[in-house]
């Protein structure tokens, strides 16, 4: 198969297109070269993105491929008629919904990821700044107010995974990182130590974090073959024996880890999809 | 129309059902009550997701919509026998791109979202840190790394956007607050002086801003009518004597305002949809 272009057209940012598109692609072992064209939402940006299309495909001498969310019947028209393969989400599915919910639908361009929702976007800003002043066992104070408090050792993923729980969820995450002190002991650090229902573990496999580690700090104790398999063998000894919940990121997302977290602990999001 | 339950069913994180699902929900008026069911990757998970759908549907008096991303054959047989109007994705669109690709699908679960990417993973993570190690006016020795420099009053929205860039994108993004010191000066900053080029300005309606202000120190001469008016207009007059383009992000979500940015721009994204 060869190399193949891909559009993602969208009259607004763009990010549903390029999520549905990347699920469908990921079913393929092809190459795709992919393009996201945002903002399309007349007739004069339908008739220019076409116009592009339409050169890709006869200097490539094969036509692309378009995933398009495409609100807007008059504009869809037009990418229609473009030499591509059009997959238009709106086109598949809002007859269907049109028809079991009994009504039309508004065609309105803009609606996901606007502003419709101001409590929304508040919540996820306020969770945000929470996780950014709680990060890296900062303000412990304010972990009466954490929805979950990751605690795992340097660099298993607790600072991206509680930012893209606050942007995503709206949910408020602290996490804490266990230092070497800490697992020498053999309770919980004190800060913690009063929110055990709030924690959840975060573990990596030592090949992974030598390897992550060594970018950062190449040939040191801190990314020692020996060093990180203490801290990670201490690590989850220390959730073992606690009770606390625990994921090993080796072989996740960031987008897999704050889902599993969410939906191991049950804790209610601020956002909703 | 009154108050329909709808499920977002996958077999892995949920995330795509949740994206696809919200967009075409936007187009509705209609009351909706979402319940995202993640990990439904086995037969037995099918078959009590199915149970739950049908007790909804019982005690509701009306079927659910079922939003899916399954991709097993099996698994997706199971849940549409469900009381549910069920759209799946991968239903409606595999089969067009087999046809167009002329291959068959590998039917494989866990393809998006997974590391299948390590790079990615890295790119994203490694943006992130840096979001987090360059915000609001930190560390400006390593503004030479930056891929954009946000810059901006307080509360205008830099930081969640950097933070959104780092995490979708894979964009290095930097940000500057601009303090009365800096707007009562003539030229830019020092710190970002060097750096023109790679400058964005984020700027929000007066009426906005002091909402947002209020909501963090409320009384305070920071959130006054009079304050905020100064220094948003003086932010502005800054942006346009300086040459520098900026964005108004009052009626933007965050996806919005990053998605933007990085088309006006033209900065090439680490991490590709």
């Amino acid at each position: 198969m060869s190399r193949r272009t891909v559009f993602f057209v969208s009259d607004q940012t763009g990010v549903t297109a390029e999520t549905m598109g990347h699920s469908l692609l990921t079913q393929f072992d092809g190459h795709f070269r992919t393009i996201t064209v945002p903002f399309v939402a007349n007739l004069e940006r339908a008739e220019e993105f076409c116009a592009r299309v339409n050169a890709t495909a006869e200097s490539e001498g094969q036509r692309p491929i378009i995933f398009s969310t495409l609100i807007k019947d008059d504009v869809r028209e037009v990418v229609k008629r473009a030499n591509a393969l059009f997959l238009d989400f709106f086109d598949a599915f809002l007859a269907p919904l049109e028809s079991e919910l009994k009504v039309k639908s508004s065609h309105a361009a803009g609606r996901a990821h606007g502003m419709a929702d101001i409590a929304a976007y508040t919540a996820r800003i306020n969770a945000t700044n929470y996780a950014l002043a709680c990060d890296d066992g900062t303000n412990a104070r304010d972990y009466d107010r954490a929805d979950v408090i990751l605690v795992g050792v340097s660099r298993s993923g607790k600072t991206p995974t509680c930012l893209y729980m606050a942007l995503q969820y709206g949910v408020y995450a602290a996490n804490y990182p266990l230092t070497e002190d800490d697992l020498e002991q053999s309770g919980l650090p004190a800060p913690v130590a009063g929110f055990r229902a709030k924690l959840y573990g975060l573990t990596i496999s030592p090949e992974r974090l030598q390897q992550i580690r060594t970018e950062r700090r190449p040939e040191s104790r801190y990314a020692s073959a020996q060093q990180v398999a203490f801290e990670l063998r201490a690590a989850e000894r220390l959730f073992e024996r606690m009770g606390i919940p625990f994921l090993d990121t080796t072989d996740c997302s960031i987008e897999e880890i704050g889902s599993r977290i969410l939906h191991k602990t049950g804790i209610e999001r601020r956002v909703h999809a």
